[in-house]
């Protein structure tokens, strides 16, 4: 028998252990087309605390009574499709579980680039195709730009500093308290701003005075009117993320958007999924940069299959640094 | 005497009449490449509400105790200059005055297109040139997209209508009260919004079940966010103008600035100078459209020197259809 998380019921505020069921459920052969897969990593990430609430948004939400899924890198045990063997290890959807059934067409072999399997959830992972095609397609971010980065001490911010950094670009980082700040410094950053301190418009300020080439938001908010405020002619913003207005009923009020006009500045929103058929160009650039250590990764790691609701619960109380995951 | 129109003093919120001074000044005969010329219509616009203001900016602000200036149009009267002869209808931007001395390479002869001179401060001139360039290069519109267009009875957006319609695609466009949008339907829009009638996100929703793919945006503030709202995937949003901003302290609310990222909207501002190199373009494609009735233009004619700064603080009072013109 599989076992499989299940969602007992609907949050309300932060979810809590009770919100979730280990069960056992029975697999069936993989029929025609399908693999069997015993999971290795489980990932959990903040973006399922929405598939908890019964709302439409660009993934569907967990229902209740249902197995919960996610990114998992699990080894085929079992194969009924082309181009598949047991020994196989392969990245797929079916997470919060130690065992599934899926069909081949959901499931990618893991390429071979010379690093541990569990990189393809975090950095070689969503994590990294956000970072890689955000700074590089949505904001076409080049050799010598002055960027700016905020939440540069979580998954995706710092990897978006190091992809700059390797790309000759100047990085300034923001980041929340001299803890995270030191994190993002040793990571390359030429300047680091801890936006606890003071401001961020004034701190931004002071850090470009030439203004800047290039914005990599995941804040929204006082960061984005603070880089409309010092962006150059033909600036780039990649809008990413907008944690800070996630929870907050307030619209944003923003000082410095008519500067959209004036420094000619192009806003691009993006979701990571429309990236997906670029993956091998992805691979082609970061396994190397990953294999030899130029970007690297940093992980919380939790064992076991009945960990996973405290590690996802983890998430809401600062309790990883970098990308968590669960390993059975 | 000359007589030109001087910036007395920098307004506060709305300008008033107290803010302009007619004073006469003594023009000096034109020096070698020099011409002198007797100006017959005037072009006031609302970006020179932010020339009033003592800010950097894409264009220098006026200087308190100076003549102002802006686009006109004039008639050689004395040339020192080659390829200028007295009796020659240029265009310049020696506006908000009646005579000028200027130098021949700041002065364009009209090209012979078979439309009245004026037009060239209007459909043929700046606002043209924005709004075909905002809507086709800013904005990548194309046949077959849902266009939304604010102040759509302005000079601008009159004309992006009319560029819209000629290129097949779907218009819906707000102005205020009834007149204004019995002109803006008159254009060919398909759907007009009255924004005074209703809040502006209740009637573009009604107006664009389907959403919109693309946006010009001449107002900002409640309309941009009404816009965000009901944009589709991949939208694009040219933004123009903020008219519901220039004269505001607050800072600019908005409550659907987070769709930018599930529907991958790219908001791009421009300014109209940028696209002066592609005028052979603009006028091989508009210059036809004119002389044809294709896109028609709509004046406000206010007769007079002495009436410019009223003709200019109308602007703020929606006082005119179309393009506001100073005839002398």
């Amino acid at each position: 028998m599989a076992r499989a998380w299940h969602l007992k019921s609907r949050p309300e505020g932060l979810p809590t252990s009770d919100n979730f069921e280990l069960r056992e459920v029975e697999l069936p052969p993989p029929g025609e087309g399908s693999i069997r897969v015993r999971n290795l990593w489980l990932s959990v990430d903040p973006y399922m605390r929405g598939r908890m609430r019964d709302v439409k948004s660009y993934v569907p939400p967990f229902q209740v009574g249902d197995p919960m899924d996610g990114g998992a890198i699990g080894e085929v045990v079992e194969s009924n499709a082309d181009d598949f063997v047991p020994g196989d290890l392969v990245q797929h959807m079916a997470g919060w579980r130690d065992e599934a059934v899926v069909s081949a067409r959901t499931a990618n072999k893991l390429p071979d680039l010379g690093v541990p399997p569990e990189r393809f959830l975090g950095v070689l992972g969503v994590t990294g195709i956000t970072a890689y095609f955000g700074l590089l397609d949505a904001a076409r971010a080049k050799e010598g730009d002055i960027l700016f980065v905020s939440a540069a001490a979580g998954a995706v911010g710092s990897t978006v500093v190091q992809i700059a950094k390797a790309k000759g670009m100047t990085v300034i980082a923001s980041a929340g308290g001299p803890e995270k700040c030191d994190f993002v410094r040793a990571l390359g950053a030429d300047q680091v701003i801890d936006y606890k301190a003071a401001p961020i418009l004034k701190s931004l300020a002071a850090a470009a005075p030439d203004g800047i080439d290039v914005y990599f938001d995941n804040v929204g908010g006082d960061h984005l009117d603070a880089a409309l405020a010092v962006a150059r002619n033909n600036a780039r913003f990649a809008i990413c993320g907008m944690i800070e207005s996630y929870n907050k009923a307030e619209p944003t009020a923003l000082r410095f958007i008519m500067r959209i006009i004036a420094a000619r500045i192009a806003l691009k929103g993006f979701i990571v999924f429309d990236y997906f058929p670029r993956m091998a160009e992805f691979y082609a650039e970061m396994g190397p940069w990953v294999a030899s250590g130029t970007v690297k990764s940093r992980e919380t790691i939790v064992d076991g299959l009945e960990k996973a609701p405290d590690a996802f619960l983890g998430l809401f109380e600062g309790a990883n640094t970098g990308k968590m995951l669960v390993r059975l």
